[in-house]
C-alpha cells in the first residue's frame, strides 16, 4: 500500500478544510493507502526557525546562520525532535497532500513555518541536487485549499490575476526544488460565500478525484504551466 | 518629518540583513524619519493565528473562524495587545520597509504570521475596499531581502525563474490588496556567496538608495510587471 501524508492547517475540525481533510483520510485509508496526518494547529506546531531546533552546540555561534546550522545538525543528527518526526514522515511518505485556507496568496503561517523548518538542506535538497535531482524525487504533492476570493476573481484578467501565479512559489520553488513532482491543485473557490449545497458538491468532488489520483500525471512544472 | 516602519526578521543582529535593516534606521533618521522597528525574532512575535488572537468571548464559539473572528474582534476592540500594537506602528507609517531573507521562494513564516495576523479585515481591507481602495492607502512598502540563489539562477528563463514571479503574492496580494503603494523592491543576491568586499558595496548601493527614496515612484502593480 502507498503512503500519505497530509499536512493539515485548519483551526477548526468543523470547517471544510477539516472535512476535506477527514474525506482524504477516509478515502485514501479505503483504497488501502496508510495515512498519517500532521494536524499543525493541534500540534501546536512551531513556525519560527530559531537555534532552539538545533541540539547541542552550534557549529558557529559567533554569527548565527539558520540554514547552515540546520545542514549541519541535520548531518550529525542533531535536529530538534519536532523536526526529525516530520522528516520521518516526509520520507515514508509517496504523496504530500497540503490542506490549507489561502491566507494572502499563500499558506498560513503555521504550514510555511513546517517548509522552512523541515525540508531543510541535506534531507531536501543539497546543491547540486536541487529541482529534478532534488533529494525527494520521486514523491509526489497536491496542493489542496479554499480561497476567500471566487474563480472570477483568480481569472487570468481578474482583478487578483491568475490562480496559478500564486502557486509558483509553493510548487515550483518548495515542492519542484526538493524534486517533488506536483499534481494539479484542488481549489475550492469561495466555500464562505456559496450554498450549503454547493459546499458538499465540494466534499464529493475531491472524493471523487482521490478515487483516480494515482492514474494522474503530474504537471509540467515550468514557467508555462504558470504565466503562459 | 515621514514616518517608517521597519518589520524585521533575522535572528542574526551581525548578519547582512541586520546590516541592512541598521543602516536602513541610520540613514532614514538622518533624514529626520522617525522610524520604528519591529525586530519579529527578538520580540519572539507569535506567527500562528489562533484563538489566542481574540480577547475574552468569541462571536461564533461553535465553529472557530479565524478571519471572522478576527474581523469582529478589531470591530469591538478585544484584538490580542501585540496586535494592536502593531496596527498602530502600521496606521502611523507612511512607509513599511520588510527587511528578510527569502526563504522558499517568499517571506519566512515569522513575517508571513505578521501579515497574517495584523492586516485583519476592518483593519487593512474591507470589501469592497480593497486593492486601489484598500484601507492603508497613501502608505507605501518596500521589500528588501537577500536571496540564497545568484541573479542568474532568478532571470528569465533561469532555473527558477525571473524573481519578479515570486514578488506577485506579496507585493500584489497582500499589499497592493491592501491598497498599499509598492517601490521597487531591493534585493541582495547571494551574500553568502560573493566576497567581502562586494557585501559592503551591497550595503553602500542601500544606503544611495535610500537618501533618494522619497523621490520614487511606486510600481505599476498589475500583471504586466510581473509576467510581461
Amino acid at each position: 500500500g502507498r503512503k500519505v501524508l497530509i499536512v493539515y492547517a485548519h483551526q477548526e475540525p468543523k470547517s471544510l478544510n477539516g472535512s476535506l481533510k477527514r474525506i482524504a483520510v477516509e478515502e485514501l485509508s479505503k483504497q488501502g493507502c496508510s495515512v498519517t496526518v500532521s494536524d499543525l494547529y493541534a500540534m501546536q506546531f512551531e513556525p519560527r526557525a530559531t537555534r532552539n531546533d538545533i541540539v547541542g552546540c552550534l557549529h558557529d555561534a559567533e554569527e548565527f546562520d539558520y540554514g547552515m546550522e540546520a545542514w549541519e545538525a541535520y548531518k550529525r543528527g542533531s535536529l530538534s525532535s519536532d523536526l526529525v518526526e516530520e522528516q520521518k514522515k516526509v520520507q515514508e511518505a509517496d504523496l504530500l497532500i497540503f490542506q490549507f485556507p489561502l491566507y494572502w496568496f499563500s499558506m498560513p503561517a503555521i504550514l510555511k513555518g513546517w517548509m522552512d523548518r523541515v525540508l531543510v538542506q541535506g534531507f531536501a535538497h543539497e546543491f547540486p541536487n536541487c529541482y529534478d535531482s532534488g533529494l525527494l524525487k520521486d514523491k509526489l504533492a497536491l496542493f489542496s485549499f479554499t480561497t476567500g476570493g471566487s474563480r472570477e476573481m483568480y481569472a487570468k484578467g481578474g482583478i487578483s490575476g491568475d490562480i496559478r501565479y500564486l502557486l509558483w512559489p509553493m510548487q515550483h520553488g518548495i515542492m519542484h526544488f526538493c524534486g517533488v513532482k506536483v499534481l494539479e491543485p484542488h481549489i475550492c473557490f469561495a466555500p464562505e460565500y456559496v450554498s450549503e449545497e454547493n459546499r458538499r458538491e465540494m466534499l464529493i468532488a475531491w472524493a471523487q478525484r482521490l478515487k483516480t489520483l494515482w492514474n494522474e500525471e503530474p504537471i509540467n512544472c515550468s514557467p508555462e504551466w504558470y504565466f503562459k
